[in-house]
């Protein structure tokens, strides 16, 4: 157990949650970097807790040991027999899985014998994306769509000389199983594309500060590199001087850092480069990062969000929804074995409440990865308590051909025909001293990662696990309250925010707070067309866009009809009168007043709970949360003024409770 | 005549603007700087054209004399009489004043024989306020609301070296009889606020650029410079330290530039500091920097723009309208005599059509600036081709009680009871190569300038005075085109964007382009409360925020009654139903679906007229105003259609004419 700085908030690792391992005899077995590590840990453990490192196997009551014997890479076997625990893995990062997982289990994994259990990620990649810029970008700050101060690489333009936080950061990841990490924004400007050559030296050692915790690093490149970093006249695919280019920037790459983990590309999308400059298409981009990275085992994930963001909002036969669909599933087949698709969970970006992306279905010759997004840009910005545990869970378990098939984490999981994907995120920390702005917001980071590990695993078990670990000395009364905060936070926040799956009605721009027609009119192709008569988008086949036939049976069906459609999404998919009457039996207008109510008011009980902990938690840590409740009270009650007043004055449907509209 | 960079567009001064005086034998007598302005002025025109100038006045036909028998500081008479036309004036800015009417009035001055004339500005001061950081503003950029590139005074966050630019722009305005430019943006950030000390030297320069064509510099000071600048613990107006330190900081300011202007204050407005932390009033503010400025005789401009801009829209009590005159007609006759209370027009911020201000009618015992805006914020930010010359006269001729009273041009041109305030506005020009960014806007500059001098003057015969000058030698299909371009461009504008005296409905922030419920929701104040029933905002006593209660008779009855109403501020002061019928005869919907199509259509019809003068003019001018009319025909449909969509999605109301809805 490495130290973390003390004014650096120690997250789900505290000193306190080592316990039941720092008390223990603990023998380690194995060589190996990442065996070193578990080592540390545990002699940094039992030195805070009064247990001790022995050497003699015989000795220990806990036992992890490098067993060649035990299969698969990241694979360990823990059980406990005659009073002694034992870990086993074939190599030293499943061997610090198998820590982690005994003290996550604490003294239930130290008490009474259990048999062997086998212990193996679902997913082969866990990859946290950063959305950080070298340079503070004058619009985007420095970490794009950050809630959690700057960047903790990068400082004036370059790494940072001080690598202590990313070195606690890495741990903190690798103790949950993350396993990749992409080390800067999608959106690559200029200094930031010059990771690959000019600043190497500080990929070189970022990567050492991930390495000793399993966690290999990406970096995100900008395609237009051959001519911007390396003056070619062009960047097309096609052109061998462009190939050679790559070949040879990937050559020094891994020269320099031999476990780097591939590319991380967003091309002509949002004004990035990419192969339609040339009349190119997106197999020919992708494979042509992906012949550089081959030879040292490089994987390009390239990014499946491509959409006209110059769309004309009288256009109605356009819709950014079928837009990722359009583009990618005429190319199923045509990537290379070392292009994984990433691709957004949902067909638009990263709402509180879209449906699955019919991308996800639609490419079986294609590794899928998909992309959730642990920062908060709709869900709050980390200012709004918002766990998003369940909203991941019901994404990852959609069945996505219906009851009987396969899953979206199935199909991220690999198949006969396409490898695995795997899962990825877009992080929420910064150089924060809570990591992510708000606390709470720690938890969200947590339970991706566990899902990502196991995705069938109960998103609230994974809550109270958290809450567990990160405040494991704390009377009963502040785990309750921090669940009660978090559970259902979700639901909460849809209750108060955009309605049914409408999507947007956020500030343009920053995408805090409301603004119903904020994005109506601009080119985003994000519009909900409402009316005095109704609101919602008609995505039928009968009578819209169509882009209900992207999804296979039984979807695309369920979707269609609007008297099988969910409510949840009803706004997505059609058009609907103000009066219409939901599965729910009340009308569209209703349900708006009603959710938007009690989803404000849920979060005056939140901050009314926080407050009845003061004295219970750290002083600081209280403070901050507070100052968070504070603000989430204040910004749902903005939502629900804006969003009843709107509703009421396009619809005239009064409140049938008669509260106050503005 | 000096010269202007060949790189630079020479605005309505080309040498061929000269050519009257130029072919003249001419004789300037007198001494002084300025009038050693007027003679290196006709100096080249005559170098230029083939005349001369006489050392011998009876060898002239053109007779520029200082004459301290003529009244008044700025006044010029000017006569001509046995083949010899004569410029009189009692000091060198007058006769400067008297050669460019000369050089306006063209072959008309120096034909047949003219009885003497006496011209002296109606208003004393006639103020440039320039909104220019020295620094790049993250948000702003370096003019704020400036839409002509960067400033012409500063780079790299002090005053520009190479002042060349400052000398031609001092040379245009003072040929219009600008005798005030306000150096620095009315927000004062950290750098500018050390325009008062570290970059003095600076001001001296700019100073000195604007000396030899009768302007005086003014500088935007921040109300806590004593704290921010000077160190003290508070910047208290009755504070002797704080009274201490502004004496001290003008004493040197005036050793430096003896004939410094003054300065110019944005207090406790849009989060600029102010009296108000400590408890005391405008008044009070005022009067501190007056008292130190006084000994000097200088002026302190006082911005009477503060409001409320944290408002909230749920609270339909408070009125942004009525602001101005809440808090400062209470302090009428409280203001020192070199105290100037600059207005701006209209109640809420430069929009294209608002009422006059009423604290403009408020306060007989305090003098009295009123504020245009020469900047397009608001009108199209000079991508749009809006000649505002009919605005401001409209305005200026203003008669604030009713017909037989003073206009707004009378007011601000004293009284008894208070002398002169002025006419101020804020310019337009950067360092772009025609000045303004769209060629034709240089027209805004050119008749604010003469309008300031002489609010009765035609608006109309300036424009066509200022396409004579700056296209002297073209077709006359150029003035044609040019005079139909922008004769009626306003009101065009009107046509296309917020109907009916509602304002804003722009983007927020950059306040470009439609966005009808943009500030709706916002801290801003500026709403419409558009429903399904109607819009528009009740300012009435009977029923509204009162505001026809600050005018006074007959402008508090016409505004209140919804029949007397101008069509034109309908909104501003009333809220109505849909299918309200205007005096025009037809409901605000269809006046909606008219306009709007109207506008955008003449849009069309300007740039099609301005693509015929390809060849006409010259190619550079030609591409900037074309691509610019390209951009005002798609942000007037852009208008038109999110207006008329915004509309009907609201009222239901269709077309009558049934023209494209989408």
């Amino acid at each position: 157990m490495t130290s973390t700085p003390a004014d650096v908030h120690p997250a789900w690792l505290p000193s306190a949650a080592w316990r039941a391992v720092g008390v223990r005899r603990v023998h380690v077995r194995g060589d190996g970097p990442l065996v070193a590590t578990a080592r540390d840990e545990v002699r940094a453990a039992t030195a805070a807790h009064g247990g001790t490192v022995v050497d003699d196997p015989a000795a220990a009551d806990l036992l992890l040991t490098v067993d060649p014997a035990v299969e698969g890479d990241e694979a360990f076997v823990v059980g406990r027999r005659d009073r002694v625990t034992s870990v086993r893995a074939a190599g030293g990062a499943a061997l610090l899985h198998g820590l982690h997982h005994v003290v996550r289990q604490g003294d239930d994994a130290l008490g009474s014998d259990r048999a062997d259990e086998r212990h193996a990620p679902v997913q082969p990649v866990r990859m946290l994306d950063h959305w950080d810029n070298m340079t503070v970008h004058p619009v985007m700050g420095q970490v794009e769509r950050g809630y959690a101060g700057g960047s903790i690489f990068y400082a004036d333009g370059r790494v940072r000389d001080d690598l202590t936080r990313v070195e606690q950061y890495a741990r903190l990841l690798g103790s949950v199983g993350i396993n990749a990490v992409g080390l800067n924004n999608v959106n690559v400007h200029v200094t930031e594309a010059r990771l690959l050559t000019d600043h190497l030296d500080g990929v070189v050692r970022l990567a050492g500060a991930f390495r000793p915790h399993g966690i290999r690093v990406y970096l995100s490149v900008s395609f237009a590199a051959p001519m911007t970093v390396g003056g070619l006249p062009a960047s097309d695919p096609l052109d061998p001087d462009v190939q050679a280019w790559w070949a040879d920037a990937v050559a020094r790459v891994y020269a320099a850092v031999p476990d780097f983990g591939g590319f991380v590309v967003k091309a002509d999308s949002e004004g990035q480069p990419g192969p339609f400059a040339y009349g190119r298409d997106h197999a020919d981009g992708a494979n042509l990062l992906a012949r550089a990275l081959k030879p040292f085992g490089g994987t390009v994930f390239w990014r499946a969000f491509v959409y006209d963001h110059h769309q004309d909002w009288r256009d109605r036969s356009t819709d950014r929804a079928r837009a990722a669909h359009d583009h990618f599933a005429p190319l199923d087949g045509r990537f290379d074995d070392n292009v994984v698709l990433q691709v957004k969970y949902g067909p638009m970006d990263f709402q509180t409440r879209e449906p699955v992306s019919p991308v996800i279905a639609a490419m079986a010759r294609t590794r899928l990865a998909v992309e959730l997004q642990v920062t908060q840009e709709y869900t709050g910005q980390q200012r709004h308590a918002v766990w998003l545990g369940p909203q991941w869970s019901e994404i990852l378990r959609f069945r996505l051909w219906g009851d009987t098939g396969p899953t979206v984490a199935d199909v991220a999981a690999g198949s006969a025909d396409a490898p695995a994907g795997g899962v990825v995120a877009v992080s929420n920390v910064g150089d924060d001293e809570f990591w992510t702005g708000h606390p709470l917001a720690q938890a969200n980071l947590y339970t991706f990662a566990r899902l990502a590990w196991d995705p069938s695993a109960d998103p609230v078990a994974l809550l109270d696990e958290w809450i567990g670990l990160t405040f494991p000395d704390a009377p009963p009364s502040v785990g309750d309250t921090v669940h009660g905060i978090l559970d259902g936070s979700w639901r909460t926040y849809e209750d108060y925010t955009a309605p049914l799956g409408v999507g947007f009605m956020v500030r343009p721009g920053h995408h805090y707070g409301p603004d119903v027609d904020g994005y109506e009119y601009t080119p985003w192709g994000t519009y909900h067309f409402a009316d005095r008569d109704g609101i919602g988008v008609d995505r039928t086949r009968a009578t819209g866009t169509g882009f209900t036939g992207q999804y296979p049976a039984p979807w695309r069906d369920v979707y269609e009809d609007v008297t099988t459609c969910p409510d949840d999404l009803l706004l997505f998919f059609h058009h609907v009168p103000w009066s219409h009457e939901l599965h729910s039996g009340v009308s569209v207008a209703q349900h708006v007043y009603d959710t938007h109510w009690a989803g404000a008011a849920r979060t005056e009980v939140n901050a009314a709970a926080w407050e009845r902990l003061a004295g219970q938690v750290p002083a600081d840590l209280h403070a901050r949360v507070t100052e968070r409740l504070a603000e989430q009270v204040r910004g749902a009650h903005e939502w629900r003024d804006q969003l009843c007043t709107y509703v009421y004055r396009h619809s005239g449907i009064p409140d049938a409770r008669g509260r106050r509209i503005y």
